[in-house]
Order: structure tokens, then sequence, then C-alpha cells
């Protein structure tokens, strides 16, 4: 009776599924996928294969969901419209842009083979934009302001690193304090991309690098740190690892709206995440859609769906009647 | 194309669904229904009806969705049963302890007479519940903290009016900045009612009253105020109607959990809401409801549903492909 999980990569993601399935008991994991040798790849689950990535269309019948943990830029755009043939899939697409796109790709293959792809989930996209979509609905006269952090932004990071002179670096992205309170103050005030966020950069320099020069390159990167109030700190390589190792992450939805026959009313719904782990977080979210894919799948529903297209009931193990008594 | 909405019922809620009406162009109010004298009851649209409630049958055929604008504790366990024959309904039933009951009550009403009836919408029940089961199916391993206020209790500020010498008086619970702040540290907390909410009453004195003997009364009142820290401050009627006339309310909902192999990292989910008007939120709640109930109906679906049951793409006036597109 227990949904049969498969996971495609094993990195951040992959590990996150493996921990999130220990911790519910109607989930079980049947085999990591991997274009690695599979031999070089050593998991946590004992019960738990790992096989190529090659034969996965072999099992076919003995998984249920498809959980695919690669990343957004090139692997998913190809693997979830591939994968959908032959299983149920859950994927965290995370390209806002390219959303549409990737959804009929995923849509018609799902449709042709009669399963379901799951796209977007985790948490921005996913649970933000629930809130997003739950907070418009009711309030529709109003504005919104979604802050991500404090946390690593891994992208920036990466544009950090790329800079000469620079061995290794974290980068922060941090909501700002005042701003944020004037939001929920109900202001509505109308925010420029500095008094969002700041940015706070850790970085580690090769030897003989120039500091000076290092910190202008950062802080006028466009797009990455030319728009925000950036911060260089520069540290020893233990300290980083010491200090940096972590990737939290989290973030606020609020919408602020009015209501009342001359919109006399004020309210204001906020929905915030604080994370140690964001790729554990993410994946907790991704096995809670899983659980769901599982059973549009046995109601014979096919297609894409995205987390707007499913009700709430189906991301719990409990049933209607126990959600009912216990929860609402 | 629009829905048409009827509203069972004249009160602050009655009066906040036809607000809320205003705000979504795709519903229009058609008539509200009364137990008074419709002569008696002026509303603010022109260009709806108020009738007598002893008439509502033959209105089958001109209201997409009724809502019911009753109280819960004698109203709904009738109306909402009774006029599910006969029309699709949405209802804010918040008897939590009776919500299986009612749901039951509902449900063989609405498949008998094949209309849709969606129960125990607003805020709590309603978007606090929904928050609570999306954050246990992301979440299985950690503990639940919901708080109430800063606002008005109703069913409080009735009890204390009872109290001899009391003239008028008026109750805000409020949750303790200190518990909620060590909730979101994540320490998990075991929480006596006391170490949760406060309560804060402001009191107009019947002339000759008694303040030291009704402050007594009050504080010792049991299950009211008894568990609580609770303060009373006598006023003028006057600083009553001029600085207690609102209905503000709100609350937190907070999971607190882990993940990880070995439940390493520590994770807090929250979503609270600060509301100026409590029945203006609640009816904005219903009016998204009623658009998923119209949808329901629409699809052939019959039954009781709650929050719990309803993908939140059916609350929007927006297309699928519009929501895609711009909330995900």
């Amino acid at each position: 009776m227990s949904t049969r999980i498969g996971i495609i990569g094993y990195g951040n993601l992959g590990r996150g599924v493996e921990c999130a399935i220990r911790q519910n008991n109607d989930m079980e994991l049947v085999a990591v996928f991997t274009r690695r040798d599979p031999a070089t790849v050593s998991i946590l689950t004992d019960t738990a294969k790992v096989c190529s990535v090659d034969g996965i269309s072999e099992w076919k019948d003995k998984i249920d969901v498809m959980i695919l943990c690669g990343g957004s830029a090139t692997d998913l755009p190809t693997q979830t419209p591939e994968y959908v043939k032959y299983f149920n899939v859950v994927d965290s697409f995370d390209t806002h842009a390219r959303i549409p796109e990737h959804f009929s790709k995923v849509d018609a293959a799902a449709k042709e083979s009669g399963h379901i792809g799951i796209i977007s989930v985790g948490w921005d996209p996913g649970m933000f934009s629930l809130n997003r979509l739950y907070a418009n609905a009711i309030l529709p006269e109003g504005s919104d302001y979604t802050f991500w952090g404090k946390g690593v932004s891994q992208g920036h990071s990466d544009a950090i690193r790329r800079v000469p002179g620079v061995k290794n670096a974290k980068q922060y992205t941090i909501p700002v304090d005042s701003t944020l309170e004037a939001v929920r103050e109900g202001s509505n005030p109308e925010l420029t991309t500095r008094q969002k966020h700041t940015r706070e950069c850790f970085v580690v320099l090769e030897e003989g690098a120039d500091a000076a020069k290092v910190e202008e390159a950062i802080k006028t990167m466009p797009n990455y740190f030319a728009d925000y109030d950036t911060t260089v700190h520069f540290i020893s390589e233990e300290e980083l690892i010491a200090n940096h190792s972590g990737i939290p992450h989290g973030g606020f939805v609020i919408r602020s709206g009015l209501t009342g026959w001359n919109n006399e009313n004020k309210h204001i719904i906020e929905y915030s995440l604080k994370l140690d782990s964001n790729p554990e977080f993410t994946t907790s979210v991704l096995i809670a859609y899983a659980r769901a894919a599982h059973r549009l799948a046995k109601e014979g529903q096919s297609g894409c769906k995205t987390v707007f297209d499913i009700a709430p009931s189906y991301l719990s193990a409990k049933s209607g009647e126990e959600l009912r008594a216990a929860m609402l």
C-alpha cells in the first residue's frame, strides 16, 4: 500500500528526498538512478538500489512516482517530459519565466502516456506560489510582496567565485528589516530592488589577490550586485568552512489588502519560512506532492499539474475524516 | 457568466459578503434573504433585492451560490443541510468539535440534491486549517502552534457583559510575545494556556456597581478567564464607543519541524493574519470559495466539501494559464 519512490539524481536534492521518505511511513525508496557509475554512489537507505539511469524504463511497473532531482537550467527541461512517458513524476523546476513552456511539454507527454507530472514543486515556486494565489483570491484589492532570506543564494555565490582572485565564496540574501516592517504596517510602499534586500558576501581570496579590486568587481557586477547595498567580508578558507557551510534559506510572502464598502479596512496576510536546509525543505515538499501524484494517478487522472491544481487533502497521509476531526 | 450570489442573514457577515462581492467583478449579488420584515432591512447594493427567507425555494434557478451568514450555535446546523437541497451553499460553521457531524448532514443532503456545500470557510476554521494541513504534510516531524489575536473575542466580551454590574464590555485576546518568539526559535516548548495568551478587558460599569467585585468576578470566571493572566480596565461608555468599536482579529499558525537523516535541521513555517475587520476578512474568504462552489457544481460534482478538498486554482478568477504565468 505504500508509495514506491524512485529518485533521479543524487545531489543535495536527491539526498533530501531520501531523508524525507524516512519520515513518511507510507513511502518507500525503491531505487536511486544516476548518470554516474552506480558503484561510485553510496546512499543511506539499505533497502534501496543504486542503478544507472540508462535502464530506467525497465522500472516502469516497480515505481509509483519518480522524483526528478536535476537542475532547472539543463536537466529538467528534457528529463521531465522524457520520464513522464514511463512514470508519474514530480520535479522542482524553478525557472519562473519558463514554467508555461515546461508545463506544455510535460502536459502533452503525460497525457499521451497516461501519467501524472507535477512540476515546479518546492517553496518558490511552490509554497510561496500557493500563498500568493490564496491571498490574491481572498483580497483582490491589494499589493503583493515577496522577500527572500536570510539565506544562501547559490547563483550569487557562483557569480562571486567567477571573479578573478576569488578562491571561494558564500553570498547571503537578506531582507531589509525596516522595509518588511513598513509592508507589515500596510503602508503599501512601492519598493526599489535596493530597498528590499541587501547582499552580504563572505569571500576567500587567492594568494596575492588584491582585496580592493575584488570588492569593487563584486559590488559593481550588473544584475547580481550593482542594484543592491552589498557588504564584502574577506575571511579564511577555514572560517568559510566552519561558519558558512550550511544552506539555510527562507523568506516572506505578504499580501496587504483592503476590504469594506469604501475599502476602509486593512488586512495583512503573511507567510514565512525559516529553513536550516533549503534542499531538505524543498524535498519535504516534493515528497508530499509525490503522495498526491500517486493518488491522482490511481484515480485515473493524467497530465501536468502544479501546486495550484491539487487539493490540499491529497498531500496528507491522513483520511478526509481524520483531517476534518484534527486539523479543520 | 458571472456567479449569481444570494445571502441569507444580514448581520456583520452578510454585510461583509456584500462588500466582498463588490470587489470581484465575476460576482453579482442577486438577493439578500432575511427572517425580518424585508421592508425594515436596507442594503448597500442598488441592484439586489431584499426578500423574506420564506419564499427562498422559488429562487432555485436564479442563484448560483447561496452564502449562509447565520451563527454556528443554532442557525447553521439546521440551515446548511436545509438550503443545500435547493442551492449550492457556502457556510462559515466554526464549532470545531461539531464539524464531523455537520459535514455528514450536509454531505447527505447535498448528494441527494446534486449540489455542492462547502462548510467551515473563513480563517479559523479555514485559512488556518489549510496552513496546519500543508505544514503537517511537509514536516511530519514537528509541533503545531496556533495563537489568536490581538483581537476581539465576541464570546468573551459576551461573558463579561453577563457579570452583574457590567453595562458593556470588549475583550481582547493577545498572544504572549515572548512565547511567540520561543516558538519561532524552534525550541518546541510545551505551553500552558496561561503562557500562550493574555486577556485584556475594557469594561463599562452600571451606575453604583462595585468595581472590585466585578474585576474579581471576571478574573475568576472558569474556562473564560481563570486560566489566563487577565487585565481589567474600567472606562466610560463614550471611551468604549470611541476606541473599542472595531472588530479586529488575527493570529498565527506556526509549525516547527525537523528534517535530515538524523533530524539535524530545523524549519519554521509561519502563517499570520492581521485583520482590521474579522467579519470582512471571513466573508472575503467565503466569496473566494463561492467561486469554487460554482465551478465544482458546473463540473457536475456534488456533496459536502471543506477547504481541504478544493484545489487552490478554483478560488481564483484567473485561468490556469494566467496563474502559472503570473503567480507560480
